[in-house]
């Protein structure tokens, strides 16, 4: 059988003070496979003298079949919201603890990582959030997240007061420290802490939760994936909207936030025996009996 | 055009002192339109002597197209489970304030009813859900449920302990007073009392929402309607399986709660200008600010 | 200076199979400080042929100057409830995992107990509720409970209703699946997993939480403790009242429930460096971060 | 009977259209009873030419026996930090709908007035929390607050991490959105839109209540009010600390923000009938039934 993944890009956490030695065991690992490797040319740095074909992050896509990630949550977050519309699927090896997306352990990483590209794999196709900004009827900003849209206050910490509609259709009016639009993915990040349901990864839905909602019976409602979501700012100095809380963009009163599902998922393999629950468990402590 | 709607059941809450005035309005009005009516049986008890056909409510869904029900979301609901297994749409017309369910008021029954049987509607398509108890490896009980399956504590006071499996993959151990497993249509009943998050209806979605559980951190999860949700009691002395508060069936350790979505949905028509959200306003009171 | 403790009665879990050992040693070892001890009659069922003096739980008061409890928190609820008329001071020994209240690991008990012994503790005063239930304006039950005092629905699967009055005051109407009146030393018990406050042991208060409330917006209250809680039983078939789950009974509409702070609290004693937050923390996993 | 409140302060929410009617008809009303009225001198620019002693609010607390807010439960609060430490009591009459603090509506305002004037009237203590910031083992910033005292992220968006300290005792180290420190006035706000409990206003209480905490078992505590809170930052760009939304300071790690109960409470005068509970039910909407 053909290696289904010829040629594989490698990217890390720049800022980890321990990533040259897991990304140089890794990128030298692929290469006796006999993969042809490209590096982020940022992680790249932190290597030694080499000859390796180096890329910036977000033309890695046009040149490989995979891309893995060395890091945590975070850096596979980043990665995959530049690389969505590659259509590349990723593997995320964390260097720390194990992470919600972030699945292999760095001290398996070879055995694992072979398996894996002779083709023995599982994967979930993961949403991402289309997100723009209008502002008088003009796109003023747009991005991609693959956690969650919030709209929230602003360091004034005085509540913000939006309209939320579903597909055209006025859903509520609410003042609180804003609204988090999350995808399955981001249903375990900040949302989870905000008093929201955990969401399948193969669930078509889009999660909205209130941030400590002033009308108290206001309530997380999970809606179809397919919904466009639109919110918009009636009062909130300050008010702003964050992208997997790594891009932002400040709002007026009278913006509106504009999110929809985006047309391509982002693929994540993982090693056979890969199972959500257990790392929902394992993440959120259930094991732990009080 | 056709009348899509020749013969329809009329079913009405049998225990409401209220029923007999809007109940042989509603038959009067519908007979007058020309449509063949069939009565409840123990609805009809309530009637003036009268020459209509009457049945019994599981040999209506084989008499007529369509349902029209008076009462409140508890006798939709009833009616909902018996019929689910027809095919047969329902309408209904709610004797009080409205509900989740029954949204057409009393007092604008005529008029409503008129446009709604001469083909102008919208409707909605609720799933319910399949539940069967199986004890050492056989089918004990067997029911469905149109809002929800809740596994609970009796009435001893004492918590429970269960495990649940999605698709045979183990989930978590949990010790609580119980756990609702609710459809989109529950999920503004019980299952919101108990921190669960509302579904739109259109989600193909299945909630399980811990009550009061012993592990703080474990929390409402949705999953995709086409699992097989299994629920096995570890312990606890009086534990019940109850579906939408309207039977029950008393459980023992190591016996299993199966639950999966039915394979036929119940249809739900509401007049042209339902609205989903106005309705979760008006009903959670959200326009209510503080 | 003379020991403040000459006579020592000692009681442990008398279901437990593995009560016999840590019982016999422990009173062993009271007796070679020169103790006088007597022990829980039915305790004593597990010890071999002995000459100890033996008594009943509810006599033991009477005789002794401190009461050293062997077994979790349920054990020492139970005895606590029993012996609260009596002032007589408690020490917890933990057979298995460290509970809120038992904080002595067996394996530490000889070190810390002589410590303890010798005068070298620290102790906190936990208040009781005392418990009436009223029927037609005549007293028909009343007890003690040290954890909290649930009103709530029977085995039925549906809503009660009740009206709860403080001091008095009518507070408010609710339908739900229940309420806890919970002492500071209950609010870390099923008052926490039904989304209680966790109240400090040394506040005068008492936590009033629902169980799965219908109105959304009722939400905990924290009131003093010297305030008359009384909860008015409206609607519900099989509802109950139960005390530290540990005994209970049942209400019909009409019935009030009476709830005050018991005029005497028991004291738990504690070997010097007992710390609360560092038992929260450990009971509650906070260490574990996500 | 000598009057209780010979002179008497009138202050009035500076920035309201709609405050000089009401303004020029308290002032007007208690002239007409004989006291002598001190207006704030902001408020009085709303007035006709007048011959009315004006004073600023920080000095009317040394003239007067009682203070009149006109406005809501932002502009009482605002007075209250302000006049603490001269102890004069408040009454709150409403300019809009009724809040939680300012419980006279504008319309019954001279007929409720005349009455509490004449001596017939009820109070509550509310306490307030005295804060400061230490950097480096200096006090950097101090100041009142009668709702809450909220440690929280910046605009940026990302968690911060902080330790909780009470009476010098480590209690837990959390990341989260922020902390919010609230009296029992404050339990009704902030607080409690954050899952918070209500605490009754007569409790010694101090609520420590986690902002969409990452460690989902950390719940709300309550404390009494004599303890020290202490919360030291230490991860967190743009965090700052916020004073019942009215004033704020910047934060940097290492600061810890030392938090204690006022020794002087503020004394709210209420017209016989006050009733706490009928407030909650009215402001929570709690005879709202679904």
């Amino acid at each position: 059988m053909a290696k289904p993944f010829k040629s594989i890009g490698v990217i890390g956490k720049y800022d980890s003070p321990n990533l040259s030695r897991p990304l140089a065991q890794v990128i030298g690992f692929l290469v006796r496979l006999g993969h042809r490797v490209v590096v982020d040319n940022q992680a790249a740095i932190q290597l030694e003298p080499h000859t390796l074909k180096t890329a910036p992050l977000d033309e890695i896509g046009k040149h490989v079949d995979l891309v893995v990630v060395l890091g945590g949550d975070g850096t596979l977050l980043s990665v995959a919201r530049t690389l969505a519309p590659h259509n590349i699927p990723l593997i995320g090896v964390n260097l720390g603890r194990l992470g919600f997306l972030t699945d292999i352990p760095i001290g398996e990483v070879e055995a694992t990582l072979k398996t894996m590209l002779d083709g023995s794999y599982t994967y979930d196709d993961r949403t991402l959030l289309d997100a723009t900004v209008m502002r008088r009827r003009k796109k003023v900003f747009s991005t991609l997240a693959l956690n969650d849209v919030v709209v929230s206050r602003g360091a004034m910490g005085s509540m913000i007061e939006f309209e939320v509609y579903v597909d055209g259709q006025f859903a509520y009016n609410l003042r609180s420290d804003g609204l988090i639009i999350a995808t399955p993915t981001g249903s375990t990040a900040y949302s989870l802490s905000s008093g929201g349901p955990i969401l399948h990864p193969s669930l078509p839905a889009i999660g909205l939760v209130p941030i400590s909602p002033h009308t108290l019976s206001n309530r997380p409602i999970v809606i179809p994936s397919k919904s466009l979501v639109e919110v918009v700012l009636i009062r909130g100095a300050n008010a702003r909207v964050n992208f997997d809380v790594q891009s932002h963009f400040d709002l007026e009163p009278d913006d509106k936030v504009a999110v929809k599902t985006h047309e391509a998922p982002i693929r994540l393999l993982h090693p056979h025996g890969y199972d959500y629950y257990a790392m929902l468990r394992e993440k959120l402590h259930w094991s732990a009996k009080l």
